[in-house]
């Protein structure tokens, strides 16, 4: 199908697509798990690719730079979060890379499974030289929404993080909470992936299958999940010592039970984190580069979408697919 | 009754007990609400009195001085939380003033509702000058147990700080929040301490009973929940703005049932504190001196005794009974 792309307005910036990756909220959106939406719709909010042009005003892009785009293409600029740069809590509601309304127009956004988009200026980042660009495409929304929780939260040295789950999300997670220096722990459903995990750069990988290790108990500064199904949120808090912290990054179904005095006993605190600000995806991205870290990707063309989406619901892709946008 | 207390060894303090506070778990302790114990057992966990002797090897603390003991009278003093000074989350368990076993010589702890208590030196705080040491005796459990949240979550100018419920926690932590220069709002079942809620130095009351006001909504940054019975967990959590805290202070029956959409939305977190480490209840000591805070209570004679606990249990007490050890 043929979408049209506005016309640049002075602080617009039009990029050439290189790549896309796939992200489980795009195959949610495109198949109404989370309500009907204006279709046709065109997802992907995790793209690299080439500026083209710019507005008068632009000033951070020039043509031929290469760029990255990200969950989020505007926000209301002016609310407590987005005064803090953070704007995917805009109160408001940050206007989404796809299915969202555009503020000045009103006319509904379409993502990045497209060969052109664009963007304003402020919501458009810089992929630094070094970073392969299509294994960069993940961290437009992968990267970011698992470096956000880590930095908040200060991973690092002497800290212990463990990551709960190891999809698109979590791989990345692993590799970024190594590269900051923390120690890093894998709590997975099965064995499945542990050399992955060893080689992500965790310390240990744990299958929960078994139950959890008596010796992880008081153990975590930090946990991250990122898995979206129902766990037992009472046991996850008994690995947390004191002032650890249990951060949701996936969404499940029910709410959590949290039980007081689990998190009395130790000062413990349950929380949920959704992407990250425009300023830390750059900062993010420059931390990726410095240390080498991107996603694991399958690179497939266009026509392998459909597969891809099923094989993505199945968990059969390690770890991220990211289609060539040349082949749109 | 007659208790013995043990003789002083090289590092205890032997104080003569001048006045001691009536807590809420002083009397679900000794009405069996929280599971039988050793009984007789002597309550009273809010202690404030003169030093009579001291061992051998007491270098803080010398006869004449006056000094305060509040819930814990020793620890592993070797566990992650203790090696940084936050015995109330020891690993092994801190020992409670009343009803905890002694830790050299597992005999059952005897609180302060007594004439005389000997307790290791470290766990025994000075009394500054300019402290009412009748009124103080309250800030060794209300005042660190809201103080020491205060500070761990960064109450202070520009922050917006919510109390919940008006008793014997909730005005201490209002009078102390304001004094950090906070902004303080009191949220409470009904309007009958308003008058009061403002005198403490909040600057709105809320009565709950109406609902809570949609000017609230992302208000908070942090929210102390002193009430020990279920609230609505999730109307409670729309009140906080970008990383707002609810901290359950309280230890209602049922767990806390926390959507994690509202958790997400803002990056908020829902945590609970129990109380604070000796070093901390100093500083609470010395900062309540500098502002001139207190509780406010009602001295009474050991005889009162059984009469305090049910106007206590009734919320019928402006707001803590303080006995007067000398009627013992």
């Amino acid at each position: 199908m043929t979408i049209t792309r506005r016309d640049l307005r002075e602080d617009d910036v039009s990029i050439r697509i290189e790549f896309v990756g796939i992200c489980h909220s795009d195959i949610h959106t495109a198949r109404g798990d989370w309500g009907e939406r204006a279709y046709p719709l065109v997802p992907g909010h995790e793209i690299v690719g080439i500026v083209e042009d710019v507005g008068a005003d632009v000033t951070t892009h020039r043509p031929g730079d290469r760029v990255g785009v990200g969950c989020y293409v505007d926000s209301c600029g002016s609310c407590h979060p987005c005064s803090l740069g953070e704007i995917s809590y805009c109160e408001e509601g940050a206007t989404l890379t796809y299915g969202g309304v555009e503020r000045r127009d009103a006319s509904v956004t379409q993502g990045g499974y497209s060969q052109l988009i664009v963007v304003r200026e402020d919501f458009v980042v810089r992929i630094p030289e070094g970073l392969d660009p299509a294994a960069a495409a993940p961290l437009l929304c992968a990267g970011i929404t698992t470096y956000a929780p880590l930095r908040h939260w200060g991973a690092g040295p002497g800290r212990r993080v463990g990551v709960i789950g190891l999809g698109g999300l979590g791989h990345v997670g692993v590799r970024i909470a190594a590269a900051m220096g923390a120690e890093v722990t894998v709590l997975s459903h099965s064995d499945a992936k542990r050399e992955d995990a060893l080689r992500f750069g965790a310390t240990r990988h744990v299958s929960t299958a078994d139950g959890l290790p008596e010796d992880l108990h008081n153990h975590f500064d930090l946990l991250l999940n990122t898995v979206s199904v129902d766990l037992h949120t009472d046991a996850l808090l008994q690995l947390l010592r004191l002032d650890g912290a249990l951060v949701q990054l996936g969404l499940p179904p029910g709410a959590l039970e949290v039980p007081v005095r689990s998190l009395t006993q130790r000062r413990r605190s349950v929380s949920g984190s959704l992407v990250g600000g425009i300023r830390e995806t750059q900062e993010m991205l420059d931390f990726c580069a410095a240390h080498g870290v991107t996603a694991e990707i399958e690179l497939i063309d266009a026509a392998a979408l459909n597969e891809a989406y099923d094989r993505t619901i199945n968990s059969d892709v390690r770890y991220r697919f990211v289609i060539d946008a040349t082949t749109f």
